[in-house]
């Protein structure tokens, strides 16, 4: 029996795939103004999911949440001659407030360095106030000529993280402890993404830092998602907002900083990550719903069951969802959770029931077989840390499958037709690197010939990574 | 040794005691556009408490967070009448987006019924699909004149609750069910504030509701501050947007609504019913900091000790901070923490060491006394479970003690010189209620002659609670 498919494949067209997965996932809709978006409850779980164990993880490093308001006066913006000048196509611009027309228009944070200096340059007297580790989560708007759902909108949600530190020493190992231990963990360990760390060109860094940190991943086209950055802001806007301190030599000293973030694009990194023809897959540590149990049919004793299992389950700190809505039938219940990407189905029925079991179904790993009810909450566990496990697994083997190693423009470009290239830095160069713009294909980031994050553009062995890019 | 204030005292000025408190605390500063603020990491911490309180209790009653966009075209707003007049004044405009004019512009949501009901009309097919039930946390803007920080700001934080229903009564239902078991239950039993709930008169009510639901609080200085909001909304939403679903009768019907909302300003109400000549008292249950063990001096044995007992507070559950920054005069930290209204400061120096006991001096009661160190856990949970209690019955003394009932609009707008009135409905009307308005004096909302919510707001015994308000 022949089922239509319910995503067109990806094999077919993968934007359309990704496209109706966000639509039949219920993940997100487009907002009525061009380039927004509606994250929908199922879709912003996830991202509550990615918002409590990102936090967790900043706020470990030692830095605070707070707030800077989202109107920008348009001055602000101008303070940085770089930052203006790769923010300035994007901005939307408020002019009319309160019924009259403003004085000063102001703008949308599209980031928050310029607003956020001007306070630092308030908070801080003297080297004592440093470091001085701010976080924010906050929506941001860059008006977005070409959106995509989750990729590219016009307005976004995100974490800033913004700091200040005495050293350029300090403020390189905070931008590089962020990198690692807030980003690169959260990504393998929990997104199960086998993110690449490396650091940008001068032609992709960040609109006014001296460096940016990136974390990228391969998507299951081949292509690069910029999954966080981490930058090293050096002196630039403490010179624009005179953000100074007293050192302990009696010296007044511009503060070093760094600025860092990921955003709602994470989701739609996590969809080309891991799901399938099917839907998605989410990993067991992200999912909000880790395990649905389900009645098959509506009798009093499997309903009660599966109330009774559910509640173990959660007894043991599983994510659990009951779905005894049998007033639907059961195949579309279970098309929708596995299109949901929910990692484990326990399904019962009476004949379940009967002989004591319920059907394992693991959306990951594929597969479905019973289970005894009294093992059920131990198996689980360990089912839930090997499909974490292996959806790592797969994603480093795409990654490792689909890069080639090249020597020339040309086999680049024909390698980033279904992957990323790896090229010698050397051999290509800010000239090979503009050439290969020309082919829409971008230099994702440099690592060093043992795949380490250089500590400058031009040291000795440092490789290109070479792909398209969302 | 008189100390020269560090606070303005309340009684002297008390507009200028709140903002030299808001300052001093390090809670929040003046945005750089007019009417804006920027909410500082302690002043954060408290709204981070609140939202995961309020948060949690709005999943206990069945609403899923999303999120939508903050940009909605212009005409969405004039689509409910009343409405579009009621938020008109205070709309921001985005007329640039991308560097070019909009075709149409676009107003920052002030709140979004209008944007989530586009949604609804979408996602609502048949009564299965009732009741929806949809929260976000966002910013929002609406442009003051005259703003305060916390209580009245041009962008400010909150959630909005909105919610569809297949009949009138369901949303009634769910509209009380998140004014008590939500709004109240946080208010009263985490902010330790004595609200009083009521139905707002019609003049009084959301612009395009039938019903609005309210949470008064009484501040230090007798004036009213509107904490919360619940709204029945009627068909007017659905109407303006086309809401419909198909019932079991196979009849299309418009839906019923509610719409909700708590926002930052509960930071303003907390200061304002807590606070002291001495700065901000902070309930137990809500503080982001419960207890600050204090090192008096820098030696190893006294920050060995405190730290230890930072471990052993954190491990009994105690939110917990050690301060070991002996390089700080302890005079100057002691007044920072009392600023800041951490309930406990626990007190360690040498001599305190070798008695084996430490200084527990209690913020909301008052005094210091020694304690042991071997039972210090166990009376610091008594402590705080004591100052929780305290604060909500200091709260409901104030209100009951500055309450007066009146008989005319005379002695109404005396009473309200110094607290609340309470006068007769019917006595007052909407006639009464408009006289008052020209001194500045508001009925905050209409209560049953027993204290509990007025059905409707002709209903026989209804009393006016009568008050100048923030």
């Amino acid at each position: 029996m022949a089922k239509a498919p319910i995503l067109t494949p990806q094999a077919d067209d993968f934007p359309r795939w990704y496209q109706d997965l966000i639509g039949k996932a219920e993940l997100a809709d487009n907002g009525p103004v061009r380039g927004t978006m509606v994250i929908r409850p199922y879709g912003y779980s996830l991202w509550e999911r990615m918002q409590s164990e990102v936090d967790a993880r900043i706020k470990d490093a030692g830095a605070q949440n707070a707030y800077f308001p989202m109107f920008i006066p348009e001055n602000y913006l101008t303070r940085e001659a770089e930052h203006v000048e790769g923010f300035s196509p994007e901005l939307a611009v408020v002019t009319h407030g309160g019924g009259k027309q403003l004085e000063e228009p102001v703008v949308v944070r599209p980031t928050s360095e310029t607003i956020i200096n001007e306070y630092f340059s308030k908070w801080v007297q003297s080297y004592r106030d440093l470091p001085l580790l701010i976080n924010q989560w906050a929506n941001v708007v860059r008006w977005e000529l070409r959106p995509r759902i989750f990729l590219r909108t016009t307005e976004f949600l995100w974490q800033e993280g913004h700091t200040a530190h005495a050293t350029y020493e300090d403020a390189r190992a905070y931008a590089t402890r962020i990198h690692r231990h807030v980003y690169d963990d959260f990504m393998r360990n929990v997104l199960a993404i086998d993110v690449v760390l490396g650091r940008k060109t001068a032609r992709e860094r960040f609109a006014g830092a001296i460096n940016t940190l990136t974390l990228e991943g391969m998507m299951g086209d081949g292509k690069a998602l910029q999954m966080g950055t981490s930058h090293e802001l050096g002196q630039n806007f403490a010179k624009a907002f005179n953000t100074q301190y007293l050192a302990d030599t009696g010296e007044r000293e511009y503060v070093w900083q760094t600025s860092w973030g990921a955003s709602t694009r994470m989701v739609g990194g996590l969809i080309m990550s891991h799901g399938d023809d099917n839907g998605l897959r989410v990993p067991p540590r992200l999912a909000p719903v880790q395990v649905v149990v389900m009645a098959i049919k509506g009798d009093d004793a499997v309903v009660d069951a599966v109330r009774a299992l559910g509640d173990r389950l959660k007894a043991a700190g599983v994510r659990v969802v009951v779905d005894d809505k049998t007033d639907t039938p059961f195949g579309r219940r279970a098309v929708d959770w596995e299109l949901k990407g929910v990692p484990i189905r326990l399904e019962i029925g009476p004949r379940d029931l009967e002989g004591g079991t319920a059907m394992l179904a693991r959306r990951i790993a594929g597969g479905k077989s019973p289970v005894a009810l009294d093992t059920v909450v131990e198996t689980v566990a360990t089912v839930l840390d090997e499909d974490q496990a292996l959806l790592l697994a797969q994603s480093r083997e795409r990654r490792v499958a689909r890069t080639a190693d090249v020597t020339s423009i040309g086999e680049a470009v024909e390698a980033a037709s279904t992957g990323w290239a790896r090229m010698p830095w050397a051999d290509l160069g800010a000239e090979g690197e503009a050439k290969l713009a020309e082919q829409g294909v971008s230099v994702r980031c440099l690592v060093t010939a043992d795949g380490g994050v250089p500590d400058a553009e031009d040291q000795a062995g440092n490789v290109a990574i070479l792909a398209r890019a969302y």
